[in-house]
C-alpha cells in the first residue's frame, strides 16, 4: 500500500520513476459531498468499471503497469489492439493514465454494459516520467483529440447550484440503471481535487461477485458498501429506493447460493477468466504473476491454445478458503466462533 | 480468548480455580450436523439469548463472573432475586453455569420474548471448583429439581432418526416464529460432545441490533451470519425461505438508517441500557467496568436513582467509530478505501 508519501504503485526504472496512480476519496452523499469538497467547478467523467493502467515507452518499447506497480503481461501484450501509440512516440515523458475493462481480462468479473467481448481501453489522465502531477482537462482533451485515443466519456463541466446538482443525479441515474460503475470528479483548477460517486448497482454488483471470495475481503469491504447504499436510500428518500431491501438481500444470498451449488458439483468454488494475447509466453507470464500474488488463491489453467492470430488462455481461480470452509459445513462440521 | 488449553474465563482465587465456560461449536446444517457430530443421543435445551455466568460462593459470601472471568457487579448484585442459593451452601464447591437475560441488562439488547421486565436467570450446567468437567444431565436436573431452580427449558432426548430430525426441526420453526434464540445439543455420554444452532431469527436479530457498533466487530462477523442464513435456506429449500432475501436487506438498512436518524437529532450514534441494583455501589463498579472494557464505547450514565427498594441506573453506550464516521459522511467527506 502507500508507504509514507510513495503512492502504492510507484514504479522506478534506470532513469525514471514513474508515479502510482492516487488513491481517489470517495463522497457518499452526492449533494453534501460536492458542496462540501469542490470551490470551483469541476469536470464529470465516467468511472469504468475495469481495472487501472499506466502506459508508458522504455526505450523501443511500450510497457503498461498494474496499480500495485507490477508490469502486466496481458495488458502490455495487447496494447497495440488497445490504442495508437504513436503518441508515446512524439511525446516519450508521457504516461498515460487508462481504465482497461471488459469480459475478457484476467482481473475482474465485472465489465460495463457497453463492451460486449473482449476488452477495450480508456484513457482518463496523463502523468509525465518523474512527475506526481496531471496533466490539466484541456492539455488531456487537446493529446486525446490530436491521437485520436479511446477515452472514458467526460459528460462536462459543472458546478454545485441546484440546477447541475440536479444534472448530475439525473447521469447518475441513467448510468445506474444501465449498469455502469459510477463518476470521477475533478476540479477545474490548479489543485485539481477530486472525489468519487459509485451507484447502488455498483454497490451490489461488488457484493454479489466477491461472495466467492467474501473470506478474504477486508473488514469494511461489506461495511463499507451496505453504508453507501444506505446513504443513497437516505440522499434519495426510502419511498424511491424500497426496492434495495430485496435486491441487497440478494447480493449476498445469490453469491454464496451459487458457490454452495458449485461445490456440491465440483468440490471446489472457482471462477474462470478468458483472455486472449498475442503472444504465448505473455499467457504464461501472466499466470505465474496471478500464481505469486495471492497465496488464498490457487490459478489453475484450463487451455492455453492457439486461436486464429492470438493464443486463447482460459484458467480458474479457486478460492481455498471459501472451498474449505463450505466442504467443512456441507459435510456438517462444527465452527467455534 | 483462550490461551493454550486454558479456556477464556478462567479466574484463579486463593482456593480454587474456576474454570472458563467452554466454547461450544455452531453447526450450520441441522441434519448433516447432528449425524456427523453424535454418536449417541443428545439431549436439546433451549439457548436463551442473554449473557452467560458463573456463580460460586468464596467464603461467606456469592459471586457471579462474567464469561470474560471478571466479577460481575450487575449479577452478583442481583442474585437473591434471581437464584436461591442455599445450593451453595449445602455444595460449597459446585459452580452455577447460567444465563441472565431480559430487556434490563446492561450488556445486550437482546432478549427472549417470554421475560417481560428486568432479568431472570436460566441454569443449564454445573460445574466443581478446581474441575473442567461438567456434571452429567441427570446429576444436574436432580439438583435443579432438588433445590427447585429456574432453568432453561430441556426439550428431551433425541437421536439422529428421521422421526427425531424431523421432531428437532419442528421445534426450532417454532423457537423461530417466537423469536428464541435456538438450542444447544448435549450428548448424553461421557465425550459429553456439545453443538448449538441458531434460528434465522436471532441470526438477523444479530445484525439489526449490532449496526450501531458495526464498525468494532471482527471481520467475520457478518460473513458467518450470513452463512449461516443462506445453509439454512439450503437445507429448507429455496420456496420456503424467499422472504429472508428482504429481511437480510433490511436488517442491515434499518439499523443504520436508525442510526443516521440518531445522529441528525442528537449528534451521536448510542444505545440506552437500564437495569436495576440493591447497592448504590454496585451500579457505580458496573459503570466503571464498562468504561474500562471498551475503548471504542463511551460509557455515560443517565440517571442513578433510588426507586423503591433498587437504585435504578440508566446510561448510554456511545459507540465512537460510527458516531465519528455517520459525522464525517454527512458532512461531505471523503473517504479512502
Amino acid at each position: 500500500d502507500d508507504y509514507k508519501d510513495i503512492p502504492r504503485g510507484t514504479a522506478i526504472f534506470k532513469d525514471f520513476v514513474i508515479w502510482g496512480y492516487p488513491h481517489i476519496g470517495r463522497i457518499f452523499l452526492l449533494e453534501t459531498g460536492l458542496k462540501e469538497q469542490f470551490e470551483s467547478p469541476f469536470w464529470v467523467e465516467e468511472k469504468v468499471d475495469g481495472y487501472n493502467t499506466r502506459i508508458f515507452k522504455y526505450g523501443d518499447n511500450y510497457y503498461a503497469l498494474s496499480r500495485g506497480g507490477f508490469i502486466c503481461p496481458f495488458t502490455t501484450d495487447r496494447l497495440p489492439d488497445l490504442i495508437d501509440l504513436r503518441i508515446l512516440d512524439e511525446n516519450p515523458d508521457l504516461v498515460i493514465c487508462a481504465e482497461v475493462a471488459g469480459p475478457e481480462n484476467p482481473y475482474i468479473e465485472e465489465s460495463p454494459p457497453y463492451v460486449k467481448e473482449d476488452v477495450k481501453l480508456f484513457v482518463f489522465d496523463f502523468m509525465r516520467k518523474n512527475d506526481q502531477k496531471f496533466l490539466s482537462q484541456e492539455e488531456k482533451m487537446e493529446l486525446i483529440e490530436r491521437y485520436n485515443l479511446p477515452h472514458v466519456e467526460v459528460l462536462g463541466k459543472f458546478t454545485t447550484s441546484e440546477e447541475d446538482i440536479r444534472k448530475i443525479k439525473e447521469i447518475l441515474k441513467r448510468f445506474n440503471e444501465e449498469g455502469r460503475e459510477g463518476v470521477v470528479f475533478k476540479e477545474d483548477s490548479e489543485r485539481n481535487k477530486r472525489a468519487k460517486y459509485i451507484t447502488s448497482y455498483a454497490n451490489l454488483m461488488d457484493i454479489k461477485t466477491n461472495t466467492k471470495n467474501m473470506l478474504q475481503l477486508p473488514p469494511e469491504y461489506y461495511t463499507n458498501r451496505i453504508l453507501r447504499l444506505v446513504l443513497f436510500m437516505y440522499e434519495e428518500g426510502l419511498e424511491r429506493t424500497e426496492h434495495l431491501y430485496e435486491e441487497l438481500g440478494r447480493a449476498f444470498i445469490d453469491g454464496i447460493f451459487k458457490a454452495i451449488e458449485q461445490f456440491e458439483k465440483e468440490h471446489k468454488v472457482y471462477k474462470t477468466f478468458t483472455c486472449k494475447f498475442r503472444k504465448k509466453e505473455n499467457a504464461i507470464a501472466l499466470l505465474e504473476l496471478l500464481s505469486k500474488t495471492s497465496k488464498h488463491i490457487q490459478v489453475k489453467e484450463r487451455r492455453l491454445e492457439k486461436e486464429g492470430d492470438y493464443w486463447r488462455l482460459e484458467f480458474d481461480k479457486v478460492f481455498l478458503n471459501m472451498t474449505g470452509l463450505l466442504g467443512h459445513l456441507l459435510s456438517g462440521g462444527i465452527v467455534y466462533d
